[in-house]
């Protein structure tokens, strides 16, 4: 039965009918509204659309931030705050018909490419997404790990320098501190400044330097934008290494839009779990680029809304 | 049906007959030997010694170190280089004529707090074991994780601090380095030199201090021994705020020797876990000393086996 999954981001609503293989047979996007009501329209509104003349058995909605997931609701969203507490469920499912379930868009990434990516072929998969913060999902032996709460797998927020640098959490030295692209941006700044010959140097004299940037100049060469990918690399190697030994998983996929830079970032990530972990778990992890890109969560979240309701029950509590 | 659980300590070996409600009917104890042969001999007398005169139904050797589940062999253990590499299934088996699996020995004392002790209640347990180092176990959504080869749950071996102290594994600022009971020793050898006149400087003129003389002292009220288990706790609390960002568990328990400090050290790391953990999962988390005590490894053991007995497979492969 094909499943409609739902990628609710900060700046886009995505929706796709998804088929039991993957394979998205219709997607639509609608913006974000950053006020609560017209978020649910819009959310309601993709819905409707990408369904209309399909059979489709159930929906989920991945959603960022910390999903309390027996009362159906997301309890804190730094990037989305309008879907801060909102009956999401209550309000969606009379209206579409369908069961609805509601999981964390990380959770749902790395669903998505245990299903049909990276690890497709495994029963253990950390999935780590480095974007302006940093998200997991983990599954061990095939089961989503979403914890009492439904607010586990939040790989970002595990210290591993606890005298570093404040997160955006609150904490000092969490690995979204030290490695997500919000800190590889934070580093090249400070950099550029030191090396205003640098590529990185001179364009900050131009403009603010993005993430993205480091990555466009670290391909064409600049020493500098090269070391600030390796260390950002290094730094998330630390984390990795002790989600190895943590979990003792075949595949470690890394995804998001940090990874533009893939190999330029994993090399150094790769070498710091060698360093790290522990054999037999570090001899075992494969640690490499996610496969599905930017659809992870979408195909993830149809993925678990078809396997809630091929299982008879609603994923997420009653 | 009853099980046999034997707990295989660097020291000791003990076994012991366990019913399904977790009470131990006889039990004895055996010397470790420090050589391979000598030690499945002793594995074995213990099993039938304590096994005889009793309907049993299966049994679960609890080792220390780093198990290879689908191999039935222990693969490096720092503490017991004797159970390295050797065949306990396939000599012990047929000899006792029961199945028997092998599990870590953190991993089965996770269990048996699961089944009987401090998680029984829950379905998400965190368990750490602080000794001379730093084991654990987790089980979620009821299930023990054990990871893909048998090596997950090495809480131990995470990195809180990537610039700190070199760990007995060889990677630097893992939390065993930082909050065992040897590193507690560590660090009070290092204040007792700067503080002379306290309990500990003056302990330490007469012979060299262990972690057990800082919780000795501590209760004593000696406020250089209260800093140690204080920083040590603190240490401690860095580490669990990450596991319950990953876990969301309902339960966090702390065992193992050091553990006779309890509150000592557990009261700085709850604070630490409140600083640095986010809701809704610090909220939940309770962080409390296990239950059990010493008994948690055999009859954990036990349970595993009749677990395993009872689904009708070997939990530990083939």
């Amino acid at each position: 039965m094909n499943a409609i999954g739902v990628d609710v981001g900060g700046t886009k609503i995505a929706a796709g009918v998804v088929t039991p293989e993957g394979e998205i047979l219709e997607e639509v996007r609608y913006p974000t509204p950053h006020s609560p009501g017209t978020l649910i329209d819009n959310i309601f509104k993709a819905i409707k659309e990408v369904g209309d003349g399909h059979e489709v058995g159930g929906t989920c909605l991945a959603v960022p931030g910390f999903v309390l997931a027996h009362e159906n609701r997301v309890v804190f969203s730094p990037n989305l705050h309008a879907v801060e507490g909102i009956p999401l469920k209550g309000e969606l499912e009379p209206k579409i018909g369908l069961p609805l379930t509601i999981e964390n868009d990380a959770n749902a990434a790395a669903w998505g490419e245990f299903r049909f990516g990276a690890g497709s072929e495994v029963d253990h998969l950390v999935f780590v997404t480095l974007g302006t913060g940093i998200g997991g999902g983990v599954i061990t032996h095939g089961v989503l790990m979403r914890g009492a709460q439904g607010s586990g797998g939040e790989l970002g927020h595990v210290t591993i320098q606890a005298t570093g640098p404040r997160c955006a959490c609150g904490n000092h030295g969490c690995l979204e501190a030290l490695a997500s692209g919000t800190a590889i941006g934070r580093r090249a700044r400070e950099l550029a400044i030191e090396t205003p010959d640098s590529a990185l140097g001179r364009l900050a004299t131009k403009r603010q330097i993005l993430g993205e940037d480091v990555t466009e100049l670290a391909r064409e060469g600049d020493g500098v934008a090269l070391s600030v990918l390796e260390e950002s690399g290094r730094w998330l190697g630390v984390g990795l290494a002790g989600f190895v030994n943590i979990f003792n998983p075949e595949v470690v996929a890394v995804g998001g839009g940090a990874m533009e830079a893939g190999e330029l970032i994993l090399e150094a990530a790769r070498k710091e779990v060698v360093l790290r972990a522990r054999s037999p778990s570090r001899d075992l992890a494969e640690v490499k680029v996610a496969t599905l890109g930017p659809k992870s969560g979408l195909l993830g979240a149809a993925a678990l809304a078809r396997d809630a309701s091929s299982s008879g029950e609603y994923l997420l509590g009653a």
